[in-house]
């Protein structure tokens, strides 16, 4: 086991990990920890193209009196992803990032029990995951835009932007010459997000503009190109695999695939937060899951930012996101 | 002008077409002339990735006592299209289709004016275009799950295939090699289209299984992959640019992009039948343009086939369009 400091960026180092599909490799799961005397005890988790700094943590709201340990995804290019491990890392699963983010917080940071663990996107679904494999160690999850289990509309929606890259003719050339990062797979991969992202509503109203960006074009340079610079594009398809597998009925076989005997398990008090417009992560999906979950309350962002309204991307939505986390944390039992 | 039947398909050729961007080429335009001897008379216009053969026409239902020239938008690999010319056409534009069309029927086949035309998706834009581009040839315009402009959500949607197809290895090879089909960049195309096609609800209902796919990735290897046998790449290119340029307020421009006041002269009477679920022909768009249209009916789709809906796709949709066009037919003035 080693530690190393990269800036603010902490590294603690597993050998021969065990991963869910039976391999095992020496990994790495990079963290942050934010407020270390604080009383009480937050873990935070990242998204699809998440890295930890810019992870949003609610550290300056709902969080503020949290210690709040902040973990990167493996895949996600600062934790172990094909990009940076010198070994090949099992096939990805989510059970594997709650291990060793598990084994992290034990063995290392010496935390046995957390407040809250907070999650968007796939870090909402990692989030899920914890609540079933380690049913006691938190007494809240905040589970914003996500879902227990990626549905089929999801999972194919994915399917787009993963073809887009893996046919590209850069992306292929780069499998065989190792050569620079191939930027037309990146930007078809863009391309094929990109309209998913917000929602109809946010097109039409020229919400880019909020961004900063007087056009459709220049918002799309951005969002479905120049963003994805430092990605690597092995990491963005080992993220997205993990994403398309997402299924908390898989922790427990005994479940045989059934959402709601696997939620009825939750013992944690389950804040929801499903974005209205979200286009993959539906409300709906969002609202079947708070009522399989003895206590879940669901929360639904209405925001025309979509998917990413849960991203801390825009003020109101985040402000109200912050209140709503800070009375369900006030009022949970 | 030659009239060179093919089958049932007849072509009516028109020479030194002038197009749109000012550029000329000769054209054919692909049609079928079903019950010629009826009474009453309707154009029924192609979609993307619409056959004439394949086109849903109504003729055993609504439009049973019409005759129905089907006409194949430029592109389709039936009319003129980057596959069939020898010459260079211009860039795409649905007023080229409308007044090709409209050549097609008052030259041809001696027929000056309409009880109704029809339109599903960009057939439903072409008839748009038709209503403001010669504002006393139909009676009654019939426009499903489609749109007088298209949206920003639709283009950027449309720019996740284009890339996907533009930048994939045997694109780029076909270009500089002329060889066979380049699969992978038509599968490339069709995962990155797949998941907007119907809703989030159908994949929930495994709605698949209707059509007679045991499993989601039954359904995708045709849908992304098998249904793009004899399609032209280049076809496919070319229509998208059309549906990304659809803009009725470019057919007048003193109505300087106002959509209010483009429709406000449309003189026929029009049917808007967008589906409930449809994730880019949104049913919220349909609602806003009907009520800028002076004779306009609204009548929402209620189904979870998103918007292949008005395709003709399940006959519980089918029928009540069927329905919905016969009286909206009986009772316009």
């Amino acid at each position: 086991m080693a530690n190393i400091a990269d800036s603010s960026i902490s590294r603690y180092a597993i050998e021969a990990f065990k991963f869910q599909d039976g391999t095992q490799s020496n990994v790495e799961v990079a963290y942050l920890d934010i407020n270390p005397s604080a009383s009480k005890t937050a873990l935070v988790i990242s998204c699809f193209r998440g890295r930890l700094l810019s992870t949003f943590t609610f550290s300056k709201g709902a969080l503020k009196d949290h210690r709040i340990i902040v973990v990167a995804l493996f895949g996600n290019g600062e934790s172990s992803s094909p990009s940076n491990a010198k070994e090949l890392l099992g096939s990805p699963d989510y059970r594997d990032c709650v291990r060793a983010q598990h084994q992290l917080l034990t063995e290392h940071l010496g935390i046995h029990s957390l407040d809250v663990i907070s999650g968007f996107s796939m870090g909402g679904q990692c989030t899920y995951h914890w609540t079933l494999m380690y049913p006691t160690f938190t007494r809240n999850a905040v589970i914003i835009c996500s879902s227990a289990r990626t549905s089929r509309h999801n999972i194919q929606f994915l399917e787009g932007p993963k073809a887009a890259l893996q046919n590209a003719i850069d992306y292929v050339d780069t499998r065989r010459k190792d050569t620079a990062p191939p930027s037309r797979a990146l930007r078809a991969f863009g391309k094929a997000y990109s309209a998913w992202l917000t929602s109809a509503e946010w097109f039409d109203e020229e919400m880019y503009k909020a961004l900063g960006y007087e056009t459709l074009e220049a918002w799309d340079r951005d969002v479905a190109g120049n963003n994805y610079a430092g990605w690597h594009e092995d990491d963005l398809l080992y993220k997205l695999h993990m994403w398309q597998k997402g299924d908390v009925t898989a922790i427990d076989p005994a479940d045989n695939g059934d959402l709601s005997k696997s939620l009825a398990k939750i013992q944690a008090n389950v804040l929801l937060m499903p974005c209205e417009t979200d286009q993959y992560f539906r409300p709906d999906a969002s609202e079947r899951e708070s009522r399989m979950i003895p206590r879940a309350k669901p929360e639904v962002i209405p925001s025309i930012w979509g998917h990413i309204a849960g991203a801390g991307t825009n003020d109101t939505d985040t402000k109200l996101m912050d209140k709503k986390i800070a009375d369900f944390l006030a009022s949970s039992p």
